[in-house]
C-alpha cells in the first residue's frame, strides 16, 4: 500500500507509572490508554485501510463520510499521546513556560482561570482543552474543542486536557472542576517545556513571528 | 489587552491582481476576499475582545460558545490567507512536491484523484481540503473539514481549495467540478513548493520524521 | 429491501412557477431545486441502500459515517421541500401566525428582528433558521443550524429558511442581509397557517401543551 | 420576559426508583439525573435569558453561538427525559411496536442489531441513538446523533438511548457493549408503545402517511 494509506500505527504506551498519579486511578487511567486511545490508534488504522480504496466510482458522500472519520482518530491519536506526555509531574509551572504566559496574559494566574473556565465549558460533554503555539505568529492561545476534529490551524500543542467523561467519570463522576484540580497537580511542567523550545524553533523554521 | 487577546488582526491583500485568473472571476474573487475573508477577520478581531472579559461569573457555556468562534474566525483568517497564496499560477505541478506526492501515493495522478474526490465529498455544503504535512510524522496527508474548525492536529498546510460555496457559487453554480478544473488551472505550484520547504525545516526543529 | 431501507426518495416538484419570485432568479431557485435539494434525494437513497447492509462486521465507525450523512440528507429532503413550500406568497403575515408570534415574542415585528437576527448570525457559512412548534409544548421556538443535522427535537417547521450559499450567492452575492430581505416578500404565510394549524392538532394529538 | 424567552424550565424527577434498575447503579443513574440533565435545564434557562437580550447591536456570531447553546440544553432536556421515561421496564419487547418493527425491518431481532450497531459507533465518544417515529411518512427511523443538537426532522423519539460517557463510564468503564446489555434489559416497552400510539395520532393529525 502506497505511504499515504500505511494502516499501520503503533500504541505508544504511558510514559508514567499509571500507578503513580495523584488522585487519578489507576484503573481510570490505564482504561482511557487502552481502550480510548487504543481504540483510536485501531480505528485509524482500518479508516486508512477504507480511504486506500477510494477511486472514480466510490460515491462523494462516502469520502466526505471517511475523511471525517480519518480525521477523527488521526487527531485523537495525537491528542491522547500530547496528554500522557504531560501527565505524571508534579505541577509547579516554571521556567521558559511561566514566562511566555505571563507575557500573553499578563499573569499566568489569568492563563490559568482562562484554561479552567475552558475546561468547564466543556464538562458533561466531551471535547479537548489545548494550550499550543501558532507557528505563523509564534503566539500562545488557549482552544477548544467539542470533538476530536477541532484544531487550531498551524499549532503545535503545549499542554492539553482531554474533557471527555472518560477521562474523570469514573474517578470523579460529574465533578468535572475537581478533575480539574487533578490535572493540574499532575502536570508534567518540564515536558511543557520541552516542547515549547521545540515549537518556537518549529516557527522559527516556518518563518513565523518567533523566529 | 494583554497580547492573548489583542483583537488587532488585520486584512492581507490579494498577493495577485484579481483580474489574472484564469477561468474564476474577479467579481467573485474580490467579493470572497473583500466580505468573507474580510468579515472573518474583523469577526476575529471582535470575538477576541469579547473573550478578554471572561471571568469566575462568566456561564462556561458562554465561555465554550466564545471559544467554538474564536477557533471559527481564527482558523477561517488563516485557511482564506493560505488559500488566495496558493493561486495566481499557471497549475504546473513540478519540483519537490510532484516527488514528495508520488512518494506518498505511488502516483501524482492518485493524489489528485484523491484531493479530488475529497473535494467532491464537500460540493453543495461547506468546508476546506487540504494538502498538510504532519508535522509529528513528516508525512503529507489530504484531509476535509466541514466548517473552519477542522484541522489535522500538528500540520501545516501546503495547498488548500475553498469549499464553501461562496469560492463558486457566483461563477459556476452548483458545478463544484468545474470549480474544481478552475482551482486546479490556477494553482501556484511554486508557493507550494516553498511552504514544503519550510514545513520539512519546521518538522525537522519540532523533531518530527521528516529530520 | 426491507421498508427501513427502502432508497426510493423522489424529488416533489417546485410548488410555484420558478420565473414568479420578487428578487430571486428562475436561474438560482431552478439550480437550488434541481442540484441541491435533488442531489441530497439522490444521496439518500444511495445511503439507505449503503445502510441495508450493515451487520455485525462492519466496523462501528462506519455505521456511525453513514448514519451521519443518512440524517443529513433525510434531513435535507425535509427542509427544502418545506422551504420552497412556504415561498411563492406576498409577503404579508396575517391569520393565526401572526396571533401567535404576537403572544410568543409581544410583537411580532420582535419575532422578525430574532428571526433576521439568526440568519445574519449564519451568513458566508451555511445552515437553516426554522421557525418551528415544539410538539412537546405547544411553544413556537426559532432555531438555528450550521448543516442539515441539527433540529429542534420533536418540532414540526412551520417557516423554513435555508442559509446555504447556494440559496443566494449567485443572485446577491455575499450580500446575505439583501437575501433576507427578498425571503420575507416572498414568504407564503397562507401555508405557514397551515402549517400551524395542522402542528397544533399533531401537538394535542401527541399529548403536548397545545392540546 | 416573553413566552419565547421563559427560562423557566424545570426538572422532571425519576420516573422509577434509582434502586430498581438492573445492573446500572443507583450512583450513576442519579448523577446523571441530577447533574447532566438537572445541568442541562439550568443551562437552558440562563441561556434563554441571554437570548432575550438579542437587539440590532448584538454581533451575529455571538447570535449565532447562543443559538447553538440553545438547541444543545432544549434538546437535551427533552432526549434525557425521554430517556429516564423509557426505562424502569423488564425489557421484554411486544405489542405494537414489536410489530411495527418486525414490519419495517424484516425481523425486529434485525432492528435490534442496527439500534446496538449503531450504539456502538458512538461508544467512547458522546451522543444519541433514538428509533423515532417521522411524522411526514409514518415511518419508523432508527438515527444517531454525535451531540445533543442533531435530530431527525418532523420525528417523535419512541426510544432513546444515551451514549454520553456519564450514562456508563461509572458502571462499565469503556465498556459499551455492556452498557447496551443492560440498557436493553432494563427498557420500559409498555412507555415505548403508548409513545407509539400517540405519535401516530400526531403523524396522522399532521398529515403524514401514518394517517
Amino acid at each position: 500500500m502506497a505511504p499515504a494509506f500505511g494502516g499501520a500505527h503503533v500504541v505508544v504506551p504511558l510514559p508514567f507509572n499509571p500507578k503513580s498519579l495523584n488522585g487519578i486511578s489507576e484503573r481510570l487511567i490505564v482504561s482511557h490508554h487502552e481502550n480510548n486511545y487504543g481504540g483510536a490508534v485501531k480505528n485509524l488504522n482500518r479508516v486508512e485501510q477504507e480511504l486506500s480504496r477510494i477511486n472514480r466510482e466510490t460515491p462523494p458522500f462516502v469520502v466526505a463520510a471517511l475523511r471525517d472519520k480519518e480525521l477523527t482518530f488521526r487527531n485523537s491519536k495525537t491528542l491522547h499521546e500530547a496528554y500522557f506526555g504531560n501527565l505524571g509531574g508534579d505541577g509547579r509551572r516554571a521556567g521558559a513556560i511561566e514566562t511566555a504566559l505571563t507575557q500573553a496574559y499578563e499573569t499566568s494566574a489569568r492563563w490559568e482561570e482562562h484554561f479552567r473556565a475552558t475546561g468547564m465549558g466543556l464538562g458533561g460533554g466531551s471535547g479537548w482543552v489545548v494550550l499550543g503555539l501558532e507557528l505563523d505568529t509564534g503566539a500562545l492561545r488557549t482552544t477548544a474543542s467539542g470533538n476530536h476534529t477541532q484544531i487550531l490551524a498551524t499549532s503545535i500543542p503545549l499542554l492539553v486536557m482531554v474533557m471527555y467523561e472518560h477521562a474523570y467519570q469514573m474517578d470523579f463522576g460529574a465533578a468535572a472542576a475537581k478533575y480539574l484540580d487533578a490535572f493540574f497537580v499532575n502536570i508534567q511542567w518540564e515536558e511543557v517545556n520541552r516542547r515549547l523550545e521545540r515549537a518556537q524553533r518549529a516557527s522559527a523554521a516556518w518563518g513565523g513571528a518567533a523566529g
